[in-house]
């Protein structure tokens, strides 16, 4: 049991790395082979993913191709780039052979578009090299682009005993048999079964008898976060693709989902936070201010446009007003923060289909909310003021603002995420900066009008 | 096919909502039975949870409990537990009794210590029961809280023929069989098979020469995210759990892990937002008060904090510096955008476990990302402040500022959360309102401080 021991407490050293890059610099592939061998493909990765790009490309020519092509894919994206760009047509070719559709076509989609033809025409295996070449078809984010073309498909006429025969063969190409699937002569899906229904059956059944004709699939065409739903909703762990005609083209399965779903929430989170780009902490600097800087600026340009508010209300409010402007930071703040809330929920609400009922209940809801935090808050800071200042007016005319434009802050959090997804934009670009910028000059500029009025200058 | 495609395209309509409202008025059973029979168990629960209790407890009673039962797990955990509190515990075993031990112990786990006792008493199948309270004893975040008892096993010494047969039995209790484990004599886990392993072979064989002793598997007590970190890297979607001995005792599977990241996703995203419970957009006002105002009334404090620092500046500053007073907004957005990045990433990083190196060479990374960063913004605010007030000073003094309160605010959001990482605690709450207005005065102090030096007053 050791081996395995080590495999689940795999923890990347770098001692190891010194080992491995060592190893590569004397050439000892034997050494090198044995080492390696004793680890998981994507233990492999994360220890390529730390050496140079010329030694990681070393290792990947000496190790066998069934390997490689496993290690390759769990590589990370701008590594893998840096190491295909090092390998021939043919090279790359070998390693696609190896990959199941879905990874194959996956790879190659990320190769340079005139590499992509010269790699694909190197592919040996025909039916291979056309599935491949059908899978790149489909749009990003269609449930076509997730699909793998192994499946293990029956034909309704066969017996139990029949199909158990055959789909020895079927079964082979594809790493995990979770459904058999059932097709009429013309390839159209008409139901499915488990490898279990097929052993807990009599052998002379006729497949027709023990399948389930309850089956769920998608259409190629569909969206894949809408595949994910699905999957997640019915606890679906692999579901036929087929196309507008019935036909059973593929099969998506729930790894490929999980990835959607970490992507998904990642991007989520990166966009409330302000990242426009997938970047990660290990990515360069000028790849890092990339992302970064746009929501700065959008931030800046925020900034001035308050300044410019508080400029000419300045230029038209006595001298003993100037204690206002030491209250627009926490104004603008807590109009930010409760933006940034009622968004959050709206946006998550929207992920997971649980917001029900109309814009204005939402809104009407949002309001006695933000009217109940509102006024605990202006209650508090209402004390403070006049505890420190002594001026029942000033003290008024600060906590009024507050609990309008937090009212006002929740209702543009609220609408913002509402309006986009009715006009099918994600809603998730309303959260972070942009609700945090727009409610912060909002906010200012309500906050210096209503204590106007109410101090009456 | 019409049946599917119904279930595919199910879309909860206030119609249908009405009608069973209106079947459950007129207690008309058979129609109601009819029309909820069509509908896959997830459905039913969506309508139910748009139903109230009474009428929600009268269809769970009506309908059968194998179906129940599954309806009860995907209900909105408020109304499982409204519906439960109207339910005996005799009725509530019965539920339970249909479920996988995994269901069944987060459902029993649910309800109130007092009741617990009573149902897992009122459940008639003695291995059940065992399973059950077994199940109970685990910690939550732990392997053992997430894994089922239902599993097929077969011992080494078997042959192919033998252990179909005898699966047979075993496999009819496990909804899906992903894997097979060997264990030996005493019952530890020495190996995996899978089913296409077992059709493939032939039927004279012993398991101990086709199983694979290259079985990963994880501790009764490892951190589910750890095992979800585990399933997601090894791309598995079952996993053994064993105890200290290497005795077998459950079994994980992915689906669970697909709900471990969602909730993980769904609670950073919402402490990056400022909501501190886990809500959602259709829960009481009182319930979303609860979640939203400490993160609010954090930034009340936060914002008289940064009212205090400017008390004093504005009193020891000559009245032309009231234009310094006007930027403060900029500067406060400023650092707490920088800060909600730079957290955010390294949150994520953490999260992926990609976040390589020591603190000290993050810290330089950052320091250098964030002058860049703030070179380019504070030279775009300089020419801005130049051009409206025509004082090169002053404009200097603005954009220096800048460039500091920026620099320190990606140190502060990269160091806090490394920092409480380090500690064992969640770094998800560094992001959001609290890096957010710690920022916020940290950023006002410093641009104050060094406007008075470059400005020498």
């Amino acid at each position: 049991m050791e081996e395995i021991q080590d495999k689940i407490q795999f923890q990347l050293s770098n001692e190891l790395i010194e080992k491995v890059e060592i190893l590569v610099e004397d050439y000892n592939d034997n050494e090198l082979k044995l080492l390696l061998n004793e680890y998981h493909y994507a233990d492999i990765a994360e220890i390529l993913d730390e050496l140079d790009v010329d030694a990681a490309v070393y290792i990947i020519k000496l190790l066998d191709s069934g390997l490689t092509s496993d290690i390759l894919m769990e590589l990370d994206e701008d590594n893998r780039e840096d190491i295909l760009k090092n390998l021939s047509a043919k090279e790359i070719a070998e390693e696609v052979e190896e990959l199941d559709t879905d990874d194959a076509a996956d790879i190659i989609a990320e190769l340079p578009e005139d590499r992509q033809a010269e790699v694909i025409s190197k592919i040996e295996d025909e039916e291979h090299r056309e599935e491949i070449t059908e899978l790149l078809t489909y749009d990003n984010d269609t449930a076509g682009s997730l699909m793998a073309k192994e499946l293990v498909k029956v034909y309704e006429t066969w017996t139990v005993a029949g199909c158990l025969r055959r789909i020895r063969g079927q079964a082979k190409e594809v790493t995990r048999v979770h459904s058999i699937y059932v097709v009429d002569k013309e390839e159209k899906l008409i139901g499915r079964l488990s490898l279990k229904d097929l052993i807990v059956a009599k052998s002379d059944q006729k497949i027709a008898e023990i399948s389930n004709s309850n089956v769920d699939y998608v259409n190629v065409t569909e969206d894949v976060e809408d595949v994910a739903k699905i999957m997640a909703k019915y606890d679906l762990e692999a579901i036929p693709v087929v196309d507008e005609n019935q036909t059973l083209l593929g099969r998506i399965t729930i790894d490929d989902i999980v990835d959607v779903l970490r992507e998904e929430a990642e991007k989520d989170y990166q966009l409330a936070a302000g990242i426009t780009q997938d970047v990660e902490a290990d990515d360069s600097i000028l790849e890092l201010t990339r992302a970064r800087l746009p929501w700065l600026f959008l931030g800046l340009i925020g900034g001035i446009g308050a300044f410019i508010i508080m400029y000419y209300f300045e230029e038209s409010l006595p001298k003993e007003a100037v204690i206002l402007f030491l209250f627009t930071p926490l104004i603008a703040a807590m109009a930010g923060n409760v933006g940034v809330q009622s968004s959050a929920i709206i946006v998550q609400g929207l992920a997971n289909d649980d917001v029900k009922g109309s814009i204005n209940t939402r809104l009407i809801k949002e309001m006695l909310l933000a009217a109940l935090n509102g006024i605990i808050l202006s209650l508090f800071l209402f004390l403070f003021v006049f505890a420190w200042e002594q001026e029942f007016k000033l003290a008024l005319a600060i906590s009024v603002s507050l609990v309008v434009v937090i009212i006002i802050a929740g209702l543009i959090g609220t609408f913002i995420p509402l309006f986009l997804d009715k006009r099918g934009i994600d809603p998730a670009i309303a959260t972070g900066p942009f609700i945090t910028t727009s409610n912060d000059i909002l906010g200012i500029l309500l906050y210096f009008w209503i204590a106007k009025l109410i101090l009456g200058f």
